[in-house]
């Protein structure tokens, strides 16, 4: 087992608190002194920790004034409605959508019993990035069922948004039928779309969405980076 | 960047096959020939990305017959009532939670809007283990109000289940009001809980539990072991 050095503990307990909200919607850390006590090590030590997260962009210093909060986890609610534009902008952030490939194929066991087809089927495949304020949030995969929806591999070409290219044809509306979630490792190709390091944590979704009538109208895999995403589920 | 050893990256690939279910019940393996070309590699190099996965535990190899999957994740659903013990039990699992500590302390800032109480005020922590079938999955940590449930400490104490120690103490039904996921690396004391190397992914669960009133009777924390559960939501 590698022995992690105090002030990386330090910066992954701050990092915790981060995402877990503790500091409010002012954002301002507790002293030097404060954390000190609260770890119980010197405050080189936070410091050093402290050091760490602001290279990352995660907190900002201000002379005089303290250490605050910049950026935190955008909220990203998983309900009965799932949509990547509205989501962002209820959170606050600003959407955007980069199409990294899209081709067609044939659907394998696993995504034919997911989209209800035969397993050989064509299907559209949508590789694309997903952005917060310019900062990449998630890698996705999102296969679309070619027999039932023909013409979506050309509207998703020239539409940015899943939603309107499935209303563009003929999709109405869809919702989220199930959703299966894990934690996974970053793999080389994933850690460079989303500028993380290899191996760091990434939130893996499954999801299937449905038409009103029930069908399977897309089958997607989204990894979501660990440390930029809190996925929400309100009762 | 480091580079990962193909072999690696072969078993990563299965054991993303595996979490998604793609090799059905009955869980067979394709041909390593059928393997070597899919990843483009020669058989030996498939044949050390099995050998991994079947030191995890995860495949097993029949003489003969192939290679199985011998240990799947276990499903975990997110929906109102989120119970381990019959979560586990509709998974095919035998559960077993496991008390690591339990504490009086106060109430952080952020512990404290989480409960609906006043910073400082007492809460009882509940540090555990959980396992499925004698392997952890998942480390916790449940926060108690005190001033609400003066009893749910001895209750907790004498009494292996959550549900019943609530019940015991007179909520009589708790539903869940809110789950926050995300995804964070092992630290070296969860790992070593959880049977796992340091930076390992885990998925990281913040939740509230509400009774019939409304009001929060358990905030908790808990870290499932990455490859080990998949959290689900159906709709």
């Amino acid at each position: 087992m590698r022995k992690t050095p105090i002030w990386k503990a330090i910066a992954d307990a701050l990092r915790e608190d981060i995402s877990e909200r503790r500091y409010g919607e002012g954002g301002k850390l507790p002293t030097e002194a404060a954390l000190a006590e609260r770890f119980g090590v010197n405050r080189h030590t936070v410091r050093h920790g402290i050091a760490a997260l602001v290279d990352e962009g995660l907190l900002r210093s201000r002379r005089g004034s303290g250490v605050f909060v910049s950026a935190r986890p955008t909220d990203y609610p998983l309900g009965k409605r799932v949509r990547f534009h509205e989501n962002l902008i209820a959170a606050g952030r600003s959407p955007l959508r980069k199409l990294l490939h899209l081709e067609t194929r044939f659907a394998t066991e696993g995504e034919a019993i997911a989209l209800d087809i035969a397993q050989g089927d064509p299907v559209c495949a949508y590789h694309g990035l997903s952005f917060a304020d310019e900062q990449p949030i998630a890698l996705f995969e999102s296969l679309f069922p070619l027999e039932r929806l023909p013409e979506i591999e050309t509207a998703l070409r020239t539409i940015n948004s899943v939603t309107k290219a499935l209303t563009h044809v003929g999709v109405e509306d869809y919702t989220r039928a199930s959703t299966r979630l894990t934690a996974v490792r970053a793999t080389p190709t994933q850690a460079l779309h989303l500028n993380l390091i290899e191996g760091d944590p990434l939130l893996k979704s499954t999801s299937v969405n449905v038409d009103a009538q029930g069908r399977p109208v897309e089958y997607g895999r989204t990894y979501f980076a660990g440390d930029r995403v809190t996925l929400t589920l309100e009762n």
